[in-house]
């Protein structure tokens, strides 16, 4: 590779719409153009990149034993009709017709396809255990793609899938892709943490997801110092004990003007309804907040969740709680829709099935039997005071809504929760028999009784990975790869305008490329060696080597792009000096 | 790789739908599974031969300089609107919206990204030539995807894009690709001719395909002994001198009843009308087609073309000479809105812009000013003699329609034509400015003058090549892949019953991996021998080595699995004669 053919330019110039490093040194380096929102192009140095990342997925499945297959990303509707998640999927899967007019999608990920083809080919318990995999293009619509390839609409994804005759040999499996998993992202040089997860649309009995800890992560999880470590949309709430109620005060109600917000209802409650003890606070009040739920089949449901007043609603547990529900705001229509919404007072007794609204109603796991609470009187300006759940009011269910905070005790009682941000760079699922029973697959087991067979999906995001590998190794100047991803081994720089450094770069580059070592030469002969150096810390190879003026001593500069050290070396040493540098 | 747990089912039927012997052999063996029409998924065996054939294009086309890059699939309808693709493409191009609305495409080609990728990155005559190149994934909704991978509706392409300064830079790097593509295909073992070829809706001044002659190809072509050779939609026909007609007869109706084929006209002609020197035949008649024109926009356009009645009209050469339309059938609704047609009897008379029908009328290039013709007279029962071109009656303009037949004279004057069939596996473009000019890409030249960049284009149908390889390479037992290409270089194959042969097995099977030679090892436990033969026989591994009986005398058998030449060999021997075997 020579910069002065390379295809490739550099910009000094954030992209305007990148808002991480890594999106923005990705496109400033010359490795991805941006095609279309969340769709990608990748230019021969960010190519090169993503089949080092490949290589280390693949070798790490082949050595695991799975076995690599590649499926079509144009697939029909049937399969994914069978399974329900043709409808499932909603906005998230791109569809399409052909000239035919027979509906085809693109496929987000291919369980269907796996089951379908594993039910063509096998039919005995012998057969299994079987995994499969293919590192191959996915489509899905996100609503809101950002960051660059983190999270993308057309990526590329590593998807495995395990078969197994029971429930014995699905655990083995998983446990399998599990370590694999371990292995890949090591190699990779990527911190992660293994958190449970919830399994969404996907389905089945368990899932954890590998997660990149940053600061720009999408995902929130919960660690706590015993050991416990979930995604945040997978947390339960520990339900505390029911309360005796027999001594409580009936349920009053009292004027509470001007006090829709919770603040101003605590402050209004504290000076007009003071009790004796103690002051009110939130957490004394109950906040019912109203959403609508738009299900797969495009029919709208209006919800109501009540919470403690003392925590929000985190919208994406509530949604997960609900999937494959999707959450849309609950607006000025839908009020008008139920007139006995009084909008900042609400209350339980305008809510529930049951209810004058019939508008179904949640409730956090922490209102128990026997909790009192300030709460909507469902008339304006007023509120109830000691209103007691399972006295005076019930929901249609529990749901798990509220925000999770710091120092929430863990629900296996591993003591108090640390919140963190991570990138999912994995997810492992012990799917079941959800696939293989929708489209029946099944195998003789070893009394000849024909039984369904338990599957497992494992996904790596093989384009996010190498953004989270950006993402943590970069500096003010550019990128730093870890050796061995990197587009090259070595960066060798020719500086200045004489004619013996240029032939003396070409002559060491030779050398090394003879000696394996993957070269990028800079040999443009009218560039100052500002702009070569600037170029090179951008584009981040691990080991640069300046041919320039030192040559009239003898010498070149190694330069590590990671340390920044620098030091002379002999130009007799210097293949030595470089291919030790990056053999390490 | 191990039989006993590769991802492999053989079947000994030939698939229902299969029609050519690549198709029935890559699914009986165990290389492909249908996944929708068009659409295949690649099973162990067949991705690693995939993967092969790959690996020859990329290599070849890095020896030439040409950069890899990787576009998406799914792409923006702007910058194919702005080359007015998104309408010529027509329902060969699979169209979609995504959850806001946004029109986007799963693209055929990519010349609008490839254009606009330069545009974003250079704008000096100094970064050119520029030749970039990808091996991508490609939709093309086929109207009739058939014969496996040969013509799918999903199926990998190497396209390549040269970028030029002026009209002698993309002359070089169109030869350029022309040598490239030439090592490719004979690397691939894979004959080809390079014929002159019609640019259809790519545009371009200047376009060959190399085709694989093979009598199962789609494409028809012709060569002459003078070294002409062209894909017959592209073959021009000599347009003989105009004769002179001075002292030609009147036109003149005559009754010739019951004469609705050229067939019975020349016998009704002959019985009732002969002429004294010869009798007529149906190079004398004039045969009057009626099609309907599908244009990209939607419109429908009636169209007559009159041929000599000895040929018939090649619907093919008619559709590539009137590209981007699109041919449908003259139907019954079309005769009733135009009553001025008289099936059967329909002559030039009734035809042309300024006629009672209006249908625009095209011409054989044969039917000079002066020739002579029996043709309709556009009443029921009747046909004119005698009617001279360019007295009598003029078309609107000319077309290539006509059958291209064995013997026809060769366009340039260097002999009569034979015609054959093959697989078009790579076809090259000198497209010039249309791309550039439609999206602006132009770059300021060395006088400081912006001028348009010229621009070629070239692909190669990896999958259909993989196919046309397979097609090319079997005999009644299944594939006999060209070395370097298989799955494997040597099939280890145990029999019997003995553990003794199992172990040796093994134990050779892992010397040869560590001497870097691919095994396939058929270690099943409970498989016969003549199972196991038929398999490595229908998989096509060019060289087995059985480890069976002759075991006891130390002995195993080298087969070569295209010429079935086997032979004893020392046991000792067996890893360095399959080595050998394997160098070559």
């Amino acid at each position: 590779m020579r910069m002065s053919t390379l295809f490739l330019r550099t910009l000094r110039e954030d992209p305007a719409e990148a808002e991480v490093a890594s999106h923005k040194l990705l496109v400033r380096a010359g490795y991805v153009r941006r095609a279309a929102p969340g769709i990608y192009t990748w230019l021969p140095l960010g190519l090169k990149v993503l089949r080092r990342v490949e290589a280390v997925v693949r070798e790490e499945m082949d050595a695991a034993g799975f076995q690599e297959v590649h499926f079509p990303a144009l697939l029909p509707r049937e399969p994914y009709e069978a399974t329900n998640r043709w409808t499932e999927y909603g906005d998230g899967m791109f569809r399409l017709k052909d000239r035919k007019g027979a509906d085809y999608l693109l496929a987000p990920t291919h369980e269907e396809m796996f089951t379908l083809l594993v039910k063509d080919l096998y039919s005995s318990y012998k057969d299994l255990p079987l995994a499969i995999y293919q590192i191959q293009t996915k489509y899905r619509d996100e609503a809101r793609p950002r960051a660059g390839v983190l999270r993308g609409r057309e990526f590329v994804m590593k998807d495995s899938y395990s078969f197994d005759v029971d429930d014995a040999g699905l655990e083995l499996s998983y446990e399998k892709h599990r370590e694999a998993y371990v292995r890949v992202f090591t190699r990779l040089g990527l911190d992660f943490v293994i958190v449970s997860a919830v399994s969404g649309a996907m389905g089945g009995s368990r899932s954890e997801e590998f997660l990149h800890p940053t600061a720009i992560g999408e995902d929130t999880f919960v660690r706590s110092p015993g050991g416990y470590a979930a995604n945040v949309e997978a947390v339960t709430t520990p339900v505390p004990p029911a309360l005796p109620h027999d001594d409580a005060p009936a349920a009053h109600v009292e004027d509470t003007p001007d006090t829709p917000t919770i603040e101003t209802l605590v402050a209004a409650a504290n000076a007009s309804h003071p009790r004796p003890d103690r002051p009110w606070t939130a957490a004394d009040t109950l906040k019912n907040v109203l959403v609508v739920l738009r299900h797969p089949d495009g029919t709208r449901e209006p919800l109501a969740v009540g919470v403690p007043g003392d925590r929000e609603v985190d919208l994406k547990r509530l949604e997960a709680s609900l999937a494959p529900a999707e959450l849309e705001a609950f607006g000025e229509a839908d009020f008008a829709a139920h007139p006995a919404l009084v909008k900042g007072y609400i209350g339980p007794g305008a809510l529930g099935a049951e209810s004058a609204s019939g508008i179904r109603y949640l409730l956090d796991p922490r209102v128990v039997e026997g909790t009192r609470w300030i709460t909507g009187a469902d008339q304006p300006g007023k509120h109830v005071f000691d209103l007691v759940a399972g006295r005076d009011f019930t929901g249609d269910g529990f749901v798990e809504a509220a925000e999770v905070r710091a120092g929430d005790p863990a629900p296996d009682g591993s003591g108090p929760l640390e919140l963190a941000r991570g990138i999912e760079i994995g997810h492992i699922f012990a799917l079941g028999r959800r696939y293989a029973e929708a489209l029946d697959l099944k195998v003789l087991d070893e009394n000849g009784k024909q039984v369904v067979v338990t599957m497992g999906s494992y996904g790596i995001g093989v384009t996010r990975a190498l953004a989270a590998i950006a993402e943590g190794n970069h500096d003010d100047k550019g990128l730093v790869w870890p050796r061995g991803l990197a587009p090259a081994d070595v960066h060798v720089v020719a500086t200045g305008k004489d004619a013996e450094v240029f032939t003396t770069a070409e002559r060491i580059a030779s050398q090394l490329q003879a000696d394996g070592v993957e070269v990028l030469l800079d040999d443009r002969p009218k560039v100052s060696p500002g702009v070569k150096f600037k170029d090179a810390e951008l584009i981040g190879v691990p080991t640069i080597l300046v041919v320039g003026k030192g040559l009239a001593e003898g010498v070149v500069e190694l330069r590590d792009r990671r340390t920044g050290e620098a030091r002379q070396v002999h130009l007799a040493e210097a293949v030595r000096a470089v291919t030790d540098a990056v053999r390490g």
